[in-house]
């Protein structure tokens, strides 16, 4: 097996920097859409088959080094007993019933992700059994603060009110929303891990809107104690938070085995402050996918040398590759990583 | 005159902290709303009697220690040539024909701004003859990296494709639309200054888009251009980039004797970096605004703690204020903010 990716994640030796992308299973790839033009979105999520099919294209089609289980972070919300709701081309899932009190948080349940989300779980082995080892796999899921987010605002938001005035206001309401989360999470992953991932991260797409010391109480607590319940697994654990560099440290210190970086810190940086600790993972920005491959080589090149020579680092973008990236554009990215990383592991 | 804001700037001993917020001319004010109801948005902003009505406002209503003029970024890029457009209900001004080419950066001319953007001027002066010396005046323009960011996108974005295909893949092209409106910025800010505003204050609300070697060069150097302009004036220069702490070091370094903060960094961490060289501009989170004013009044009381004793504090917001704050809770805000405190300059 090509194990360059979970190599990095422990901070191993490496014969050069393995790479894949945040959202490499979508729309930018036209065998993506082929498949989605003939099913929704849920359905496909729900689809084990098709779910294994699109997670494993991109390891064919742009030869990144390890594959990301197909799925959505609202699936966990919804097996908590959330409606979750995806019309087509109205802006992603959203949950129709938002929660706005404590009773509606009293009554979630903790689910069996191996009957309540067995779909997943059947993905994944499909996926894992299908992939023969070629690379492997990773399962994520969103933290406990990004879940509560989408399930207090309904959907995506601009400012934030609800779950802001949530924790402003009511936060033990808070608290208890995230405990329960956290333990469904932790649940997930764990039940992940045992149908098949080798690796999970955790996806803090929103503890960037939060004031530092409100993302350490609402946020990165939470993130700890999904940790602290997938550690005995084991695998290595990747911790995301959008926009939170202001807490890089303790991120570092949350038991992740790596940390995450969107295209807002120089990696070079990130490094000398927590690289002794996590290996890092990232950070090219996603836009500059659009410029010539000519380009994205220069920006490759660029990380590289901000990083620095030895091992710890998993090249990524920012954040999730954006869905009108030429494929082409795609390819030369992974392959710029392939060709100009040897000369940093020698 | 109240000119606690003022020596606070400079940071001069103070008997209390000053207190403004970024957008308080604006819509969560009742009396602002009785005016655009007669008005459109545009118009507004273009008729000096009334811009200078709407400034003051917050002034008597809300009781804040300076008046920033009412008005919008995106009347420079107009008297530079770009046609504006602002649609009632439809998502803010906009440009209808986005720069996308060097033959649309080429023609776009050097406003005189006191004859292209005269409004402006009579709305600074009448302003400032109302307002009877009770507060300052401060004037504003967005920075030539954000003002580029809508003229290229031709309003706000989600990915920035467009600009950041500009920067990625045409970076001649981009410094060229940037040194243009560094000049037209720093004209129009010189004039602003002559015309009455006591200090100016420049927004990049986009500079966080960027990762930070691209903000150094793309956003803080003309940032930098536009202080130097208006540095002989001698009047207070405040730089508020969002989303860029990253580079506060730097940012302290452009010349400015203010530097804003958004509500994601500690301000006692940001003093610790930074405060030897400049004073420090924020920086509660708009959206605790929802919540009621004991809790509000916590929160004002813990970044006082934060910044700690001594001068060189200008209390505000984080951004602008949210348009459906209730204006008792903005009064609030403000009313402990003035309150608290004098024991931090004791």
């Amino acid at each position: 097996m090509n194990d360059l990716f979970l190599r990095a994640c422990k901070r191993l030796p490496v014969e050069r920097t393995p790479v894949w992308m945040m959202r490499q299973a979508g729309r930018y790839l036209p065998e993506y859409r082929a498949i989605r033009a003939k099913t929704d979105f849920l359905t496909l999520c729900k689809t084990p088959e098709l779910a294994a099919e699109v997670s494993i294209q991109p390891v064919d089609l742009v030869g990144v080094d390890a594959c990301i289980i197909f799925s959505d972070i609202l699936v966990v919300p919804e097996a908590m007993g959330m409606e979750l709701i995806v019309e087509e081309g109205k802006g992603g899932p959203r949950f129709p019933n938002p929660i706005r009190n404590r009773a509606q948080i009293e009554v979630l349940h903790r689910p069996d992700p191996n009957s309540d989300l067995k779909y997943v779980m059947e993905a994944v082995s499909l996926t894992r059994r299908n992939l023969q080892n070629r690379v492997p796999l990773i399962g994520f899921s969103g933290s406990p603060w990004t879940l509560a987010t989408y399930m207090v605002e309904g959907r995506g938001s601009k400012n934030f009110r609800h779950v802001k005035e949530l924790i402003y206001s009511h936060p033990s309401e808070a608290h208890l929303l995230l405990s329960k989360l956290a333990a469904a999470v932790g649940d997930y992953l764990n039940a992940k891990i045992s149908a098949g991932v080798q690796t999970v991260q955790i996806f803090d797409t929103w503890g960037g809107i939060l004031p530092p010391d409100a993302f350490l109480e609402f946020s990165l607590r939470y993130i700890r104690e999904v940790v602290e319940r997938v550690r005995p697994s084991g695998v290595p654990i990747i911790v995301f938070c959008k926009d939170c560099d202001h807490s890089l440290e303790e991120i570092a210190q949350s038991g992740a085995d790596t940390v995450g970086l969107d295209w807002t810190i120089d990696i070079g940086v990130a490094r000398s402050l927590i690289g002794k600790k996590v290996s890092l993972q990232g950070n090219l920005d996603p836009s500059l996918l659009y410029a010539s491959p000519e380009r994205i080589r220069e920006a490759v090149v660029s990380i590289l040398e901000k990083y620095g020579r030895g091992p710890g680092h998993i090249f990524n973008l920012g954040h999730g590759i954006l869905p009108d990236i030429p494929p082409d554009h795609a390819r030369a990215f992974v392959q710029a990583v392939k060709e100009e990383s040897p000369r940093f592991h020698r």
